[in-house]
């Protein structure tokens, strides 16, 4: 029987918690942050999560984080930190307060933290946990590829990545997780993984510009759209690889740059989904429309976390440094320019298509 | 003074017109093919051209075939076959019978050819063509990438790649077509475009039965259209590299598989842009909902050509040989395989997800 608990009752912790509840072999345990209340009150009453609006299976052992027993997580063998980017200083400090640490931890939260050297790539989560517990690298797997939590949860089919840097400890993670409806691969670049899963909210916005920028009399024009989507991959595969050289935990030499994750689930996979729909794709449309970014966001989107705005921001120091000092191309990266420009200095979205790299 | 003359008066052929003909250096003719006469009427008489609904430039000299000059042929410096694949043989012969060879020969068609040899890869239009000319490889490009024609005849933006064999070739061919709204990059890599422009219609239609199989209450469920995409593109990638290989006009070896066409605007582009819509996708959507290639071929769509599914059975025997023969792994592509039953055997299309490769 293998103990896995989730922390962190959102939409995409409580969603990852069904995959593995369907063997008896696991035993699933999510736990609520302290913002999950009202979610756990709701599933311990009738199994309905009310943000996910579905019912959790009766074997998802459902608790308040002060229900949670030591013992019990002392012993898990997967952790995974369901918690938003809001959330994970507190889930780490919960965490390491109690001196736990998993064979597996695993990390749903994404986003790019800038680098304390202004002149440095930023780093990714995996890195900072790596860094703010006692060499836990070893430890972590990262979550990538298309999936939006409500059709997990309802056993609608996807396929993801799960990244390790010792690539066995994801294929160990995936016995538990694998069903028919979620499959999994699995990749050693962790680093570039979590890069993607944290840019592609960024790039998205600006892809998703195309969305309203070009009307035409019956629906949107499809061809800005489709060049703009795949330049957004091909420069998230030169920025997940830059982050992903530059990082701390980097241990890893792709010598078959197809199979990089960019270009696979994590990457083009997840981008796909992303510019479909959510936030920061919302964001995008009006952009296209002509309204900044400070416009949309104390207007039709105020109070609204868009993430990939955040990223950006932490992103802007370490790209700019790594232009100005030629490891970074700015001709081939185009869209990063434009989108950075527009978050830095509040101007409109207009992508000039002859900037693209010839 | 460029010559620039574009046989065939169809919505891609037209529509190409439009960029040269922005530039008071060419001189574009528009021939229309002998099926084109209606076409060729209307523009003659007003410039409003019929199926594209685009009023042409001034500047194009749109031509029935009678009326153009065989000596200004005789001087063009790049023709473009803008003929339909049912065309593409009557184009060839009134070219090689009136001996008429330019500098640069461009194809906007495409599909596969099955090869002779029941073992061996199919051919693509440029093999075919390559053959059946005075050794003119040299002087084919290729176009391929998301480009719906009525968008770039309105001068919307898109982008493009131009392959050819000399590389130089194609760069030359962009110096006279590239304008700010229609961006080209070039390849040298000219046999795998050509593959990719001709399957992303097969497995397009794999992926937007996506669209249908798994309704949700107020829209369709958007992981598995994603995952199936990705696998898509990565199947193209595959597919367009073994066949590549295989062609006699082989000669290309990408030492940067990032850069492989399949990952970037004739692959990934194009599949974004042609599951959006069109025939291969609209077939796509009826076996999504449990309907048979022959049940949609002789109902709904009926007398609709998809050029899917002709792609589909001319890639049938040799994929088949080549995966008996271990020169194709069939686990890799089981999205080919399955799309390959439904058409040999004319079953439903039911994707297993559980059979992606580990």
């Amino acid at each position: 029987m293998s103990n896995i608990v989730i922390i962190g009752a959102g939409v995409m912790g409580s969603a990852l918690a069904v995959p593995p509840s369907e063997s008896t072999d696991n035993h699933v345990t999510l736990v609520g942050s302290p913002l999950d209340d009202a979610i756990i009150d709701a599933v311990q009453h009738n199994r309905h999560h009310p943000t996910l609006d579905v019912a959790l299976p009766e074997s998802i052992n459902a608790l308040h984080l002060g229900e949670l027993d030591e013992q019990h997580l002392n012993s898990a063998d997967i952790i995974v930190l369901g918690v938003s980017s809001a959330g994970i200083n507190w889930a780490v400090n919960y965490l390491e307060s109690r001196n736990i640490r998993p064979p597996v931890l695993a990390l749903v939260t994404k986003g790019l933290v800038s680098n304390s050297d202004k002149h440095g790539a930023p780093l990714t989560y995996a890195d900072v946990l790596a860094a703010s517990m006692t060499s836990p690298a070893g430890q972590l797997v990262g979550i990538g590829g298309p999936c939006i939590a409500r059709e997990l949860a309802l056993g609608i089919p996807t396929r993801v990545t799960f990244a390790a840097k010792n690539e066995v400890l994801a294929k160990d993670m995936r016995a538990h997780f694998q069903t028919p409806y979620y499959r999994i691969t699995t990749h050693a670049d962790f680093v570039a993984l979590e890069a993607c899963a944290a840019l592609k909210n960024f790039l998205c916005i600006g892809v998703s510009a195309m969305f309203t920028a070009y009307p035409l009399h019956d629906n949107h024009a499809k061809n800005p759209l489709a060049a703009l989507y795949n330049q957004a991959v091909r420069e998230l595969f030169t920025l997940s690889h830059w982050i992903s050289n530059s990082s701390p935990s980097h241990h890893f030499t792709n010598q078959h740059m197809q199979n990089h994750v960019a270009f696979d689930l994590a990457g083009m996979g997840d981008m796909h989904v992303t510019v479909g729909g959510g936030r920061n794709s919302r964001l995008g449309r009006y952009l296209g429309q002509g309204k900044t970014i400070n416009q949309v966001t104390s207007g039709a989107m105020k109070g609204v976390t868009v993430e990939g705005v955040d990223t950006g921001r932490n992103l802007l120091d370490g790209f700019r440094a790594a232009c100005c000092e030629g490891v970074l191309d700015i001709k081939q990266l185009p869209l990063t320019d434009t989108l950075l420009t527009c978050i830095d200095e509040d101007t409109r979205f207009h992508f000039d298509f002859s900037s693209l790299p010839v």
